[in-house]
């Protein structure tokens, strides 16, 4: 089964799951500048949301470039990630109107962990079909990024019961280590390439 | 013809109608966890809702890799399809707001017995347009699981006058029939190809 | 310059549009088959504009079917085309809240004739790039269809001013002219066809 | 690193940001002709930001066509392009709703510097990539255009303090500049075409 229509379905939903995330900045009614006031925890939620699910297509292009082909059970793990992503924009805006108060903070961390792992879900599947000494399965061998944000998000969810704003902290260094887009992919097809060509 | 743009422009409408669904689960104006009680049954709502909207998308994707050719008629029928698939989000919506009272539930099931059908012209279009003794017509032939969840909805319609739960159930167990995506394509395709190159 | 982006793009806006309008069937906030009584007048006014959208997106996708490459002139024709196809949407709720009423009616049709100059010149450009005596430049050349359009929806936005259910009635019989896709294509390209081949 | 599924996303978000501009036309809820007169501005301010984003995507893609391949900062690159460019429709709406004030004019500006900041970033890292003798290095070599427009919007925030329709009219004198598609990228590889084929 092609790999063609998941990708541009991926890409369609992701792209109006990153731009409906704006409308959650609501057009003040005023025209004078302290109408942006209250807007600004909203901004800077929606800009390190955007920079999540930035990531996630980042990664998510990377491995799907990586696949040859799909099965059904892989079209349902991708669903089930686009579920959860899906839910960013609910919860980004929630965080934001309230300026990162401790409830939002933690549902905040707990859609990022349910995101974390239906990516390790789809990512097992991936390399079950491709078998594990595939490109797929030695590049993603062992997820060490994976685990120590899913350790971070959940030091973070404990950590916002006390203080909501470290564990806002938290997210953000979390999204400062998977910035760098995911060279294990692209070093591994130099070297694949490099072997045939060479 | 060719079937690519008909492939994007339904991909694109699709991963709208899964996407602006989210848009129902209203962000709270409150901080505290008790906001999100009243949300539960929206998102149970969306939640199912986004299954189905995702199993059409796969079915569709399956049909189409199937399809050689398309003409004005399958289209249209075509566009009839996504008509229908555009008004889940508004039952999706009234159906989690009134937690699962009697119209929303009957209404949502209208819509889906709409959608049933409009996918059941789309198949009958393309067949006609394939012949019958090609591969869409022999994998599609005999539609027992669509006529079992005509039937079902039916069921779940009269049932939800007396009691809304249980209407809302049996729509759970057709997404759980469907759940697994149509392998009859694939089972096809599968003994044609071995025909061809055995 | 390749026309595939032109293509996807065009797509992409009116699969937004399409479903967007959906948006203004606003779920009722009470669970009873009264609370969908108003809503009679928006669902018919969208159905109609989800037909126009669609007759929009059929010829698009026939005539750039006909296309072999764009330039500058071409793809701004094209915005400015989306630019009328995204008020759809406005027209559509303003008219269907208003239960047809006089202005929203007249301003529906005026939304649908700028949309009709829009695509003739569209058209024009795309002949004038490709030459007259091209497969587009033949098949579009008498442009009778589009003409008689633009006289009923004259007729039906003076006619409004009277009785506007009239008006809205005349937006109807344009709309089943163009239901039917544009053959003139589709014949050319077969009649061309044959002369290649036979 | 493909360019395909780069171009498809940043068609879909593109596409969606020019799109939901429009939702900030909210339909008025009367049907007399004078419910329209408080809009005017909000469509003049959604007219203009459609031609800004429209000239966004038309120089886009003409730089992604002169492109060959890309990395993972290129990627980066292009999503901060698509945060600015995200944020157009927010201001658009305040500016439009506020008949053009003082603080949403100069807001405006400062998203169209950071839009046109993103931009030149993403440029010069494309030229870094294929290497300043590349097409795109010689054709992008002296972004005049880019530095005219620049100091235009600098001129206009501060004249905005004094006189915010002045300002307003300066943004409209920048999109007239940038109107016609960036023939730079043609020219050069009409010429390149040319040596290579004469």
């Amino acid at each position: 089964m092609g790999k063609g229509r998941l990708e541009a379905f991926s890409d369609g939903v992701i792209a109006i799951i990153i731009t409906i995330m704006v409308l959650e900045l609501k057009v003040p009614h005023h025209a004078d500048i302290e109408g942006l006031k209250p807007l600004i925890p909203v901004f800077v939620s929606y800009a390190l949301s955007f920079i999540y699910v930035g990531i996630y297509w980042n990664n998510h292009h990377h491995m799907l470039h990586a696949t040859k082909s799909i099965n059904g059970a892989i079209m349902w793990a991708n669903l089930h990630l686009l579920f959860w992503l899906s839910l960013i924009p609910f919860v980004t805006g929630w965080m934001g109107e309230n300026h990162f108060a401790k409830w939002p903070v933690i549902c905040y961390g707990i859609v990022l962990i349910m995101n974390s792992i239906a990516y390790a879900i789809l990512v097992k599947l991936l390399i079950r079909h491709h078998g594990e000494h595939s490109l797929l399965g030695t590049a993603f061998g062992a997820d060490t990024k994976g685990r120590i944000s899913l350790a971070i998000y959940a030091i973070a969810i404990v950590v916002s019961f006390i203080q909501s704003w470290l564990g806002f902290a938290l997210y953000i260094v979390v999204a400062c280590i998977w910035f760098i887009p995911d060279r294990r992919i692209e070093n591994k097809m130099g070297k694949e390439e490099e072997l045939h060509h060479g």
